[in-house]
């Protein structure tokens, strides 16, 4: 049997969940599942973003971006800045966000996030798909001591997701280094 | 204050948690939570590869993989398939696992896995860090019917979980096509 783009997109479908991250360029927030690391060494990140959002736009022209990583807690802000386009509203004003000034970057972070990364552009996939991935290399880290893996948000085409307990490993203590 | 290597890479371990994969290479099993869909048009995922694994080597002989979706019951399974080389060890042999003929390709898919993505290698990321990551366009989707987004297994360095449940959205039925 010939497969359709709907049977094979049925096997994304099937994917479990991905962390939720809020992507902050200048002045805007994107909402994004298309995230992970890239490598260790150096330490960098890559997002996926659809060439017709604004935030491709803007990092185009910025070639940097913060990760900013929301709780469970913070689900109806993440709606919030996910349901309207930043290139005609301020998604700070509308959610409860707070701009707070980045260190080695141009663009803002977000101060209720427990967790912040500035990150620079280093490569742009030179590969076509519905989303354009790009890699950024790590330049600021902020971690705020009450941050634990535990409360992260968590989504897939469909469903937002709380994170499950953990069956066997270290505690966040012995892994992630605070201030 | 000058960022070090492992300050920066703090940031990258205060990320929450990924989904674990096995990604099948001809006779071998790799474990991994380097793994991200790519694209919704066409159907693609994405791995990422340390070059110093077996798996590198046949991915770039091969230039083709399957992704096997394990659940938090097979986490031993995993963790044997995680604990040695498949190129001095059968891991079929060690583990509970069982080969499959795949439809598309020419390597195996786990049988005890219920979801299985079959692919080929359309693109590596030509940018160089710990790991190399490659594109893989979906060729073949099995998914089992007993298969529920919720039993997935989880990981990021230290920990391995579970998935939590559905805050909003709607049920895997109502997203997911099985056979």
């Amino acid at each position: 049997m010939k497969n359709t783009h709907k049977s094979l997109m049925n096997g994304i479908k099937s994917l479990p969940a991905f962390p939720v991250v809020l992507v902050t360029i200048g002045e805007n927030i994107m909402v994004a599942a298309a995230f992970h690391f890239y490598s260790f060494n150096p330490p960098s990140v890559m997002i996926g973003i659809k060439p017709e959002k604004y935030s491709f736009e803007l990092i185009k022209e910025k070639m940097e971006f913060a990760i900013n990583i929301p709780t469970v807690d913070q689900l109806n802000e993440v709606k919030i800045c996910g349901n309207v386009s930043g290139k005609t509203e301020d998604k700070y004003k509308l959610s409860e966000f707070t701009r707070q000034r980045s260190n080695k970057i141009d663009s803002y972070i977000i101060k209720e996030c427990l967790v912040n990364l500035e990150c620079s552009v280093v490569h742009e996939i030179n590969y076509d798909g519905s989303h354009r991935w790009f890699i950024g290399e790590i330049q600021e880290v902020h971690i705020d001591k009450a941050y634990r893996r535990s409360d992260a948000l968590m989504f897939w085409l469909g469903q937002f997701r709380g994170l499950g307990g953990i069956i066997e490993g270290l505690s966040d203590e012995k892994i992630i280094e605070k201030k």
